[in-house]
């Protein structure tokens, strides 16, 4: 296997070689991310074989289990009725109690243990908000249009369909396939204007009609809304939770009693207006998620519990990993923030309770890895940034962010607002600093902007250091610098400001804290726990069952009669009652089929254990029944009062199933081994 | 009192006979809404003069407790640094966490408890779906601008507002207030021509700059967006969250193995474009809603648990009871439904279960009533309706509704998508039943509507009983009837349809199930759950507390060292960790604050208990610290690794205080007790 792979691998190297030699040398930009997306290229080509040569076991049938999703009614799409939305999906009764465990061991795994700080804000967001964050600009895609029918499509796609179809093509010549090609590579890097000339040099039509199209436009792909009657006040469905914990940060910071480091948190829907989703549930225009934001002193990044997580053996796809050819490698978390792969331990902890996180939901250990984003990948602000990604049958796919934002997003709204959102830090002892601040010339200012001045001054009072460093640097290459504020913009020159650096004693320093932030698209995880966990009996291909853990379970336990005999019903109702004082969910199956055939409906949507009423149970003192482990099928004999008990311990995993089989006897019940 | 309040129930009850009266020899529709509209008027002025004359210590200090729920961040405006949005509000760590556990206990009351089947749909609904329900055509109010700042005001509320103001002028005569009053009354009867009529009549201008007013349109509450990026797919943020329900009633009923009665619940957030928001958590524009419809054969409506509820007595305000001047009276729930009060015993375990679940999460028994709909409020489809009412500092205001909804939803659904939304029911002994169906003219329908008559007949075929019983007697009386199918109009006249009445031997029985909804306001429970527990410590009025019962305490224990001495951290570690373990929230205070202060402010966020930290933990073996109520501030003391089991049986409701009293010492803490 690794003989196939070489050549890739050695591609990959000499292209990350290529690109860093260009950025050190300072090569022009343009020329930077054509060999970066290159790259890029030739890394997914290394994937794609690798995951290719993967053992044949080790792939899901996923026609098989989309088949038992969709008839158990884990989900499906929705407005069925009315010919149903693309990327609009519902959960039923199975999918939704799967969804409100994996939240509320969520809760329990971060809100809790971490003491957190949840908050729930509106999804409805005006406009400004998204304006400052950028989504209002930068939050599109390209899109194309069918002339006649309207039809859209999105541009990239399009066009990546359209030239494979060229390219086995018979007249298409070699030279023609390598343009194509690298056109193909350089996709995510065009401007409107390149990407428009592409679609007539290729001579791009409809698929589905053969019609011209319109000219590429770009697309916001947050949904809009007007708030209020009015019609002057324009919003948005939010695209992720985390301006609502940016917003809130006051008083957040005022509920902690003024202190850093804390952490806010927000589980709750956002939504993405996709151009064309496809992929079932890993690209949908509605989705839960899970946010945090942890505010933290940038000059005490360091995690007191980071020990806790320190000797976890992590699959880590670093950067240098990526650029030069090799694969993910198994690291303990520890050396891996020792030697500076991640950033700094506060970032590393995260990684490490992420990490802990999704093997408690269920998520196979071999096929998680976190995958540092690549300099050319990683957003403007951040400074560092690892993906939990699963190993799904769509390949590798993101389910979980943890990105370094540095003070990006609390700067942005402080500037937009003029409200400082910043922490005071009392001084053990008083400290002499370096302080830059921004100092107008305010006749000038107010000769060029009149009544505006104020505005202008009253942001730039509001400036944090960071950002004056970068507008001085832009002052002294160019000679003046812009902003808008308010929505009317401002040019400044040299005359009207300058950068004031002097020294000022403190007794308590400002700080705008840096913000690590995990990220987790909960469908996207619960997708792949299906994968992680669907499983076909052994000589059985019509028997599947999901191997959910206990704790995320949809049911804990089906409460069985062997028939609709009447004397079986008083023992329901007792096991019933008791399973629901305990607080451990249940259903109970007292249909017609045989009991072989229930429990594989039982195990079809995943439920952990079973209990079966028989004659034993009715008739002889005291009064036992059997119990059923999904995963095993093995079964154990005990008294109908202690059976609620012993699942409680069994779903709260107070309890394992060999410490059962040890204590009560094991009952050969052929109903349940036998094939039907 | 009761004497100030006769002549007004006498008021109350002539009306009541009134309109009983006009009823009954069939008066004209208008005679009859009018003398409704005054009828309700008249229960309004009683009800206002039985509010004004409780006793003073029933009423809580609004502006006090709302102090808190924002000085604490219960919740507080969105967007709050942006100028804020009416009608938005986020909920910050303790609201938070009060409304996650306040829903929490409705899964187990609910869900759990009664084997519900939980769903969760998108938000994002298209429109078609939202024209058959009715919300597109009728969810609206009517809206009047500022013909040039554009300022939007609800018509009813500007007009009413507007009269109050002429009718306190002293040239006003006495003929003009009574005709003033008149309106006032009958404000909901007016459509659009009568309102506009109104506003110039009394020459109604902008209340903020005088401006004129644009005559009265009617404005749409729901938010509309539009779904995929052609634009060619209107939608709307879902006005409830009940539609989802009934589009996946197939699924739901086929998941419960093709079985009656089952029902369905759905908790989310729903939306309402308010056009102009006030008396904050009561009327928002993004709420979050929890609600059950429960799917029942029209010919069985008995629930089997009926008599686990039958002997609840409950404050019940019937139609009957309203109409002839009565106050609301305590009924003991079995004899309402055997009355008749209550029209069955599946609405009538449904109002139990609330009621239990109200009580549960802190609402005040003496504040809590079943409000009946009268006749002219009822939606047209249900055929009886209850409110749980909650009484505040609003008066008594409507948390949930808990309405028979006969077979209206279904059946809508299935005409307009002709997809036949029925449970079948296998007969124990076939039986002989009336038929009623269409007898379409086929050859008649198709000439007049030529290749759309297959939509016609479609439509045709999936009518339910009801609904073909209503249009025969429309073709008898005016000898045609119109309905509209895929976006068609078609009129069908005596010679294209008859209707076929005929006997057919039945095996298996198709049935239209009724529904049952209760549907609760999360937001409007949470407000009154604050009203109702709300206390001020006596003899100090700066001390202030929430008596949240232990089950939705956002907290459940404080852990408090009693000064920030370094001896105590190993402690506080101890307890917190044994409590993440046990899955009880807590949350540690060791600010500088004396003890006093930071009981004080565990109380202020209703934190239910809270342990202490003292010299004795740390001196002393076995190490103890003591144990604090909220409500009653006793203490008492015990070892530390037997604290987080105690309070773990405390917030599960297991372990009462005074039990807790009974087994330990009690501990007489100055700290506790002295005013700082």
């Amino acid at each position: 296997m690794e003989e196939l792979l070489a050549p890739l691998r050695q591609a990959v190297r000499e292209q990350g070689d290529l690109v860093r030699e260009l950025r050190e040398k300072g090569a022009p930009e343009q020329e930077v991310s054509k060999a970066a997306a290159e790259l890029k290229s030739r890394k997914k080509t290394l994937e794609a074989k690798e995951l290719a040569l993967q053992p044949k076991e080790d792939t899901v049938d996923r026609v098989k289990m989309e088949d038992t999703l969709k008839r158990r009614f884990f989900y499906d799409q929705a407005f069925a009725i009315y010919g149903g939305v693309s990327g609009l999906y519902d959960f039923g009764p199975v999918g939704c109690a799967l969804k409100n465990n994996i939240l509320q061991v969520w809760r329990q795994h971060f809100i809790q243990e971490e003491q957190i700080l949840e908050i729930d804000c509106t999804m409805l967001t005006p406009e400004p908000v998204l304006k400052t964050s950028g989504h209002v600009d930068k939050f599109a895609d390209y899109m194309v249009k069918d002339a006649k029918t309207g039809e859209c499509y999105r541009a990239d796609h399009l066009l990546k369909a359209h030239l494979k179809k060229l390219m086995c093509e018979e007249k298409c010549s070699a030279g023609q396939v390598n343009e194509m090609e690298d056109v193909i590579t350089q996709m995510d890097n065009y401007a409107q204007q390149e990407l428009a000339a592409l679609f007539v040099k290729y001579n791009v039509k409809s698929p589905a009609t053969g019609n011209d199209l319109t000219p590429p436009v770009s697309f916001n792909l947050m949904f809009q809304t007007s708030i209020g009657p009015g019609g002057n006040m324009p919003g948005f469905l939010r695209p992720e939770t985390a301006q609502g914990m940016f917003l809130n940060f006051k008083r957040l910071l005022e509920f902690n009693q003024g202190k850093l480091p804390f952490a806010a948190a927000q589980i709750g829907n956002s939504f993405r207006n996709e151009i064309s989703p496809r992929s079932g549930l890993i690209r949908v225009r509605e989705f839960t998620m899970a946010e945090i934001e942890h505010f933290v002193d940038p000059n005490e990044k360091v995690h007191p519990k980071f020990s806790n997580v320190a000797d976890l053996e992590i699959m880590l796809f670093s950067s240098e990993a990526q650029t030069s050819g090799q694969s993910a490698q198994m690291m303990r978390l520890g050396d891996a923030v020792e030697q500076g792969v991640i950033n700094n331990s506060v970032l590393g902890y995260f990684i490490g309770r992420i990490y802990l996180y999704l093997i408690k939901v269920g998520l196979s250990k071999d096929k998680v890895r976190f995958r540092q984003h690549m300099e050319n990948e990683m957003a403007h602000y951040a400074c560092d940034c690892w993906d939990a990604e699963s190993k799904t049958s769509y390949g590798w796919i993101e389910i979980v962010g943890c990105a370094d934002r540095s003070c990006y997003d609390l700067s942005c709204h402080s500037r937009a607002t003029k409200v400082p959102l910043v922490a005071e830090k009392t001084l053990k002892e008083p400290k002499t600093v370096n302080v830059i601040q921004f100092e107008p010339n305010k006749s000038a200012i107010g000769m060029a902007y009149k009544k505006d001045a104020k505005l202008a001054l009253e942001y730039l009072a509001v400036c944090d250091e960071c950002y004056i460093s970068d507008q001085e640097k832009l002052l002294s290459e160019t000679g003046e610098f812009s902003f808008e504020t308010d929505g009317k913009t401002f040019k400044l020159t040299k005359d009207m400001i300058s950068v004031k650096r002097f020294q000022k004693t403190l007794h308590v320093e400002e700080i705008t804290p840096n913000v690590i932030e995990p990220s987790f698209g909960i469908g996207r995880i619960m997708y792949s726990i299906y994968e992680h966990s669907f499983h076909i009996r052994e000589g059985d291909e019509q028997r599947t069952y999901f191997s959910f853990p206990t704790i995320v379970a949809p049911y804990k336990c089906s409460i069985l009669p062997l028939s609709q005999n009447q004397d079986f019903v008083p023992f329901i109702h007792q096991l019933a009652e008791a399973m629901t004082r305990n607080g451990v969910s249940y259903k109970v199956d007292d249909s017609s089929g045989s009991i072989g055939r229930r429990y594989a409906r039982s195990d079809e949507i995943g439920v952990a254990f079973g209990i079966t009423i028989d004659f034993d149970t009715v008739n002889k003192t005291p009064h036992t029944a059997t119990l059923r482990d999904r995963d095993s099928m093995r079964q154990i004999r005990a008294e109908i009062t202690e059976l609620p008990d012993i699942v409680q311990d069994l779903a709260n995993d107070t309890l394992k199933w060999a410490d059962v089989e040890s204590k009560y006897p094991v009952f050969e019940g052929q109903e349940s081994s036998k094939k039907e």
